[in-house]
């Protein structure tokens, strides 16, 4: 397949004509560039993730795993902001061009994209060693994106879903068995939380998707909120197919398994009692798992209200290495 | 180096506090989003390009001249687009993280970021093979980005500076020779025409890069504005070290040589005597170097009237394959 005969297919496929910012995108793929047209008073959210093999997917996942995937972690991006989907570019890089792998990538990118709402506007094809980029480009109302940095003392802190499917799914696969569906799913075919995450403007003081890991990724918040939090570890939903596990075996897991693009945010004491509307509207299992507390760091309490010892802190692509070295 | 690290001395460096629309980026580096406030009345134009290790670029590349370029083939399709550069993401893909050439790389990128006045609002750093993924922003006022598609017959085709430079650059290269040093920085120091774009607003009737080769790109013109062109190649301004080159070794190289980021457009006869001052004002040299026809295809008129054999049209990343085979 040529270049720009790979393009048209690809476009083909992925782009939704009618999707529901289609008109704000005056001119697509095509020219040089995209041109868009934002809503009238609404800021534009913009995000960049990759995606590269070996690194996030093993060599033998599905072509329709990596295609949804890889504009799944953008749109929990543009989720854990509040945003609405609006438009995406994707620059390409592909080993090959065979042309049943490249259906199966951009139907699964295709189905996320209508269920998402989102406009594939432009890109980019190369090629190289498998890497998918894509550019989420969302809309919010002035002022209304959540941040990382609102959590306040006395905050509740909220999980979407069961966190650790992902990093159990992963687990199993790597010990050479066979995963849980729904744990599978969660790996291979993630859910953007973008109807909780629109539930959650005006309401959650911090926002953040957990896909570095729970604690992680709560330390961002904390971090840039200038706070600590307290969490209590038997809070945490469990995914069905983990509850025989011991505990010391499910926890790092929960805590610190990557690849889970729940939602964690912090809501004031007032505002607990709506969790229970926002989670009927937004379809999310919300759990209250701990509080934000005054005092910096991070405390995760075991059943017996002691310290429990927090696993590694999530995943990082570059662990120290001690200078120039490589 | 570890990743939070990294992140935030790539931030430090390239990130131009002062860059003209720093203000409008409401929301920088640091959440799980960007977020912008477009100005009233503006549109944003987009695109997003990739540079791949060994497919862009040699292993032995400076990883200054990589920085540079990969933001300046987007910042080239703004220009194309006669657009206003205002922020971009950066998402690379990282072997190593040996610190010296990580500065490298990012003073290469913040010089040009500071030039073109755009400003680095977030991204995303991974492991994997070297890639850079750069997603360009800019704004242009409503209706007037510069498409492909307006070209008419009897308009003039123009182009900027000396096309051929890069290419002969990697030719000698690739010899094992060492390339004149105005033809390297063409092939590893572009800059973007941007002043040139925006000049060409209201004036030009269709604009592309020509990043690959000049009839590849004048062809994208052709096609989508339905039309023919005839081009006069002795008319091709020469770069100084090609002079002494065999026509049958520099046309080829002019003609169809990529990795020039110069301009191709097209004026209407009455725009053709304003070429002079968009010359003096955007520092662009600007030759006519044909004219469109209503008769589709493209056509190369030799020093004796006749038609000269095209040579390949342009540098396609994936050739025919023959069907599903790799």
């Amino acid at each position: 397949m040529r270049e720009f005969d790979l393009i048209r297919r690809l476009q083909e496929i992925i782009c939704i004509a009618d999707a529901p910012h289609a008109k704000g995108c005056t001119l697509g793929i095509g020219d040089d560039a995209a041109v868009f047209d934002p809503p009238a008073g609404r800021q534009i959210v913009a995000c960049t993730d990759s995606l590269v093999e070996s690194v996030h997917f093993h060599a033998d996942t599905s072509a329709a795993s990596i295609g949804h995937k890889a504009l799944a972690v953008n749109l929990s991006d543009l989720a854990a902001m509040g945003a609405e989907p609006a438009w995406f570019l994707l620059s390409l890089s592909l080993p090959h061009t065979k042309q049943d792998w490249l259906e199966s990538f951009a139907r699964g990118m295709a189905d996320l994209a209508r269920e998402s709402g989102i406009l594939l506007a432009g890109g980019d094809v190369t090629s190289g060693p498998l890497n998918v980029c894509v550019t989420a480009l969302g809309l919010v109302e002035p002022g209304q994106a959540i941040r990382r940095s609102g959590a306040r003392p006395g905050d509740s802190v909220v999980v979407s879903g069961r966190p650790g499917a992902a990093a159990h799914a992963l687990q199993v696969l790597e010990a050479g068995g066979v995963p849980d569906a729904r744990d599978r799913s969660a790996l291979e075919f993630p859910q953007p939380r973008l109807r909780l995450g629109r539930s959650l403007q005006g309401m959650a003081t911090a926002c953040i998707d957990i896909s570095d890991g729970l604690l992680a990724d709560l330390g961002h918040i904390l971090e840039a909120s200038g706070a600590g939090a307290e969490l209590d570890v038997q809070s945490l939903p469990c995914p069905e197919s983990m509850a025989s596990l011991p505990r010391r075996e499910r926890w790092p897991l929960q805590l610190a398994g990557g690849d889970d693009y729940e939602l964690c945010f912090t809501v004031p004491a007032a505002a607990k009692r709506r969790l229970e509307a926002v989670s009927a509207s937004s379809g999310a299992e919300l759990t209250v798992i701990g509080s934000i507390t005054a005092e910096p760091g991070l405390v995760v309490r075991d059943p017996d209200g002691g310290r429990l010892e927090a696993p590694t802190t999530g995943w990082e692509h570059f662990r120290e290495t001690g200078g120039a070295a490589p």
